[in-house]
């Protein structure tokens, strides 16, 4: 029986763009795994309420609920350990941590700040309320002023991004010889944008769009075939 | 026959401050190997010639020559696989990495702009040209003018530590349950400025700071017991 998991969806229910939803999509490829997605929005708290919380990715594994992205890698690394490690090994694991800290608390906001607007016009009708007032509370400003300037602060994202282009200068993948969960944290995090925004983060030449093009390759080009907005 | 270590020193021999070296400090004490460090300067690019490069650290361990603070503990790993492990398997390695580049991309160079004027200080005086030459061409204006201000600009430095007490919101150390390379990478990267200058880089009540104190507490206070400037 594949598993089951709720993944955030836009207007169009194939429009599938969050960057946690994605890291569990890879992992779960990763894992060779079998799923079945189904599209939820932001405003349907009720539908995942048997989590026991109000996010998404949420799966369910035959008897088994797992929320929270990160507790989903160690849920699937820890329940199918024949299956292609995510993490390689123990050391794997917590060094992993600190790129999925370090994604959360550097890339997510920064690239926030570049599509915020966006993203207001690819979530569900349904969404649309939920999304402006929670959003613009987080920033105290209007998605508007966020977005604002943006060609003018992308040099200065892409700088961010140089822990990343310092590992790939030294090694094909960040987990090394293989791909491995801290690659999918990081892409997870690019089909954000990707996917819901027109307005392209990473210049031709960065390597990291060479990576990235290397991770659209894997699993029968998931990645490449998602679904993008206009 | 003790590993041997070149090890940047200032005027005082015992003064010892490179964030490098003291990575390779670390990781030596990891692997329970005896260490004699020589002290070295700046400008003793010859002392430091049978290693085809001019930067320390160096390690020689019998016949081998090791340069590089990263290339050392892949060496250390390798050569030493029945001690204590620094990176806890191939996926602990790679990922290792990216924590290396973050202290190298993004922590060296937020200290540096915060204490590079204090450096001068406590270079040895054969140095003190050498020093404030390079890193004055490094940074296109004078090291006062680099440091001035500092106190302003602190809590954004503390702000760029998000990923690192993210992680530590979450698990003891880097490492895990247990302290790895990584956490020896971030700890001789803050020792830098705690031996070479009187600024405090962070606050009392920070989680870093905390787990900083569980650091010096390690290989009998290896790192507490280093001498201090001023």
């Amino acid at each position: 029986m594949a598993i089951v998991m709720y993944d955030l969806a836009g207007a169009d229910p194939d429009l599938r763009f969050s960057p946690y939803c994605w890291r569990t999509r890879m992992a779960l490829a990763h894992k060779g795994l079998a799923v079945e997605t189904i599209p939820w929005r932001f405003t349907e708290k009720d539908v995942i309420a048997f989590s026991g919380q109000e996010r998404v990715p949420v799966i369910r594994d035959g008897d088994r609920v797992v929320s929270d992205s990160w507790a989903i890698a160690e849920y699937l690394e820890d329940a199918y350990p024949d299956r292609p490690s995510l993490f390689g090994g123990a050391g794997g694991r917590a060094h992993a941590r600190f790129v999925n800290a370090w994604a959360d608390g550097v890339m997510l906001p920064g690239i926030a700040r570049l599509i915020v607007r966006d993203l207001l016009d690819v979530v569900d009708a349904r969404d649309r309320g939920y999304f402006r007032q929670s959003r613009e509370a987080r920033f105290g400003r209007t998605l508007e002023a966020v977005q604002e300037g943006r060609e003018g602060r992308l040099a200065e994202f892409q700088a961010s991004l140089l822990p990343v282009r310092l590992v790939l200068g030294r090694q094909t993948w960040l987990g090394g010889g293989a791909p491995s969960y801290a690659d999918h944290i990081l892409f997870g995090t690019l089909q954000w944008p990707w996917c819901a925004s027109s307005f392209e983060l990473l210049a031709a030449d960065d390597p990291i769009a060479g990576w990235r093009e290397r991770m659209f390759d894997l699993f029968e080009g998931l990645g490449r075939r998602a679904k993008r907005a206009g």
